[in-house]
């Protein structure tokens, strides 16, 4: 390999401010929107735990895979979410997989959203039932598509993302459920990666958004799993909004208990790294003490939402902390992206999942970026545009 | 949670010595078959990346998440297994699901060894191409059914563990060659968690072994994929032999850019956690630059083979860190598992994945067992039995 076919090295902390390739950027990209990969507890939290129980415990957690870092993770997920139990497993890639096996018996067709997430995308190959697709965020092509299995006497299990990770578009879940409650056995499935730790007054995601965390008129999240009625079940991730690295599930023991059996992660897989427990228990203890940081984070959302409106930029309001700005063709948008960048500012420009034909400008935002930063942005964008 | 039904902690680095629940033990448990789960080298490398890199980068490969660390992993994984490029992913599990995306286009049906490890299992079902299962370790029924298939017209994906994880067997790969060498396209695809350092001259695993790791006779391995012809692929660990964390696959540029593209661990999951790959970058060149650690692994399993053998153990020659002991009935063997425990060894009762119905006394055989705590263990044995 050349020098010039390497791809951009990062060179320190995710962060506002981030090393890529030598220089340091006015950094919006990534995932880290709480802005604790960076935080220097955590970081030393991981160091710990490396010295305490060395890079892993070498075998599945049904082995002796059980250390103090891996439980205290559990523990506190359980209380960040408000549920019994948690379980801890090593990719978020991999918590639909879990899910979707977990409630095998649940349902009998799969309604897949059309840009939901590669990783719901693989999961749902795995049952081997029918899958009909719905299109991207259309509660009314969802409810059409939710009545034609109910007719045919067919029990849906929805799936789709929380938070889309591009454009930072919701799903309306409230209309999703609505559609499913009068439809016997049904289940909803949401992968929330990025709406845990950011979304929702507690932190709890795309589902408390909407009122549908343990709401009244909604079925308890990650309840137990029976035969009948709605279901909602959701996985997210630690490595995003909360700091740390990470598939996460909190729920009833009964659904703990299945997902450790009716999947394989648990008694088969390597129990997650040593030093990224000890990391992820302590950015969970970091978010569970100062609820400041998501309401700065929620504060920098709305903020530069409010502010690149004003410059005419059309703008959802979504609660995400993610902002995906469409303007333009691509190359407009690749030009856009260049622009900043040699303003030493990186945003940038996306063609992931759920990002549509042209792509996106894909804004992360972080609870850490100060407001000097955000006006720094908006001026650029006002400048380029 | 009373303390009773508490999980039993590990409560520092897993190695000869290994404290669980207060109590040091001399330990013959879970896969780190080189000692370098604890080795305080890997673990400053681990703390040193995470100081400089944060928890992680936050975004995947595609975005900015290449740092020094991962992109460490990938070299000297390519290095150690003398091939072109390496990819290097947050769990060896997820490497079948990466593969057998990666060689669709290849096979029409899937052979399956009814034995082999979960994550082979789940992978099976991506495809939703049809499943037969052949008989465990015999290539005679391997050899019929891949006639079957070629009668049919039918292209066959086989589908195996290189060593069983809780026996040590080892896989009959030379014969399943030769019966899928004749028969026009052709794939074997093998999971070598447990062979990757520990197993073959180079630690290259259960196909060098065999003579098969691009042997004069066999095409070679994780080459490019091409439509004809016999191919052989395989994934395994950095987790367990190579004291790091993560799965590898490493192969031809052809394969690794295919990999990234027909799967989404790459461009859709985040990247390996920094301490992670920094620990997992100095483990690999700890490895590299000391063969006599693998010397060491190799020589005490086959001190410790004869050793049983001289008890009238049914012990085969497989060569790898694992030795499993089946003597009598599960409850004979959790028995002697127990009056170990009480000897202050332990030495799981295993009823895992291959264990077989009555499960096994799976022993795991370290770099860093001295010849002392080896006889200990077989004089226990011999007291117990």
């Amino acid at each position: 390999m050349t020098a010039t076919n390497l791809p951009p090295l990062m060179e320190s902390p995710p962060g506002p401010k981030t090393v890529i390739d030598g220089k340091t950027y006015l950094y919006f990209g990534g995932t880290s929107y709480l802005g604790l990969a960076g935080n220097a507890e955590v970081i030393e939290a991981a160091c710990d735990a490396a010295r305490r129980f060395g890079m892993h415990s070498a075998t599945s957690r049904t082995g002796f895979g059980h250390n103090a870092a891996t439980v205290a993770v559990e523990r506190l997920a359980a209380e960040f979410f408000g549920k019994e139990k948690a379980f801890y497993y090593v990719s978020g890639y991999v918590g639909n997989h879990i899910l979707i096996q977990a409630v095998a018996e649940r349902f009998d067709v799969i309604l897949m959203e059309e840009m939901a997430h590669f990783c719901l995308q693989e999961a749902s190959a795995l049952p081997g039932k029918p899958i009909v697709r719905f299109a991207h965020r259309d509660a009314e092509d969802f409810a059409r598509k939710v009545r034609e299995c109910a007719a045919a006497g067919k029990r849906p299990l929805a799936l789709t993302d929380g938070i889309f990770p591009a454009t930072g578009e919701i799903a309306p879940l409230d209309r999703y459920v609505r559609a499913l409650a009068d439809c016997g056995a049904a289940t909803l499935l949401i992968d929330d990666a990025h709406g845990f730790g950011a979304v929702g007054e507690n932190g709890r995601g795309s589902l408390e958004h909407f009122g549908l965390w343990d709401g009244k008129n909604s079925p308890p999240v990650n309840g137990d799993v029976l035969p009948d009625g709605l279901a909602i079940y959701v996985s997210g991730t630690l490595s995003k909004a909360l700091g740390g690295f990470g598939g996460i599930l909190a729920g009833s023991a009964d659904l703990i208990e299945r997902a450790h059996t009716t999947s394989h992660y648990y008694n088969g897989a390597s129990a997650p790294a040593s030093p990224v427990a000890g990391g992820t228990a302590k950015a969970l203890e970091i978010v569970l003490r100062d609820p400041g940081l998501r309401k700065r984070l929620q504060n920098n959302v709305a903020l530069l939402r409010g502010k690149l409106r004003e410059l005419g930029l059309a703008i959802d309001d979504s609660p995400a902390s993610i902002v995906g700005v469409t303007v333009g063709d691509a190359e407009n948008m690749r030009r856009i992206h260049r622009e900043l960048k040699a303003a030493d500012i990186i945003v940038p420009y996306s063609t992931y999942s759920g990002a549509g034909k042209e792509g996106t400008l894909r804004i992360a935002v972080f609870a850490n970026h100060t407001l000097e930063m955000l006006e720094r942005l908006v001026n650029e964008f006002r400048r380029i545009l």
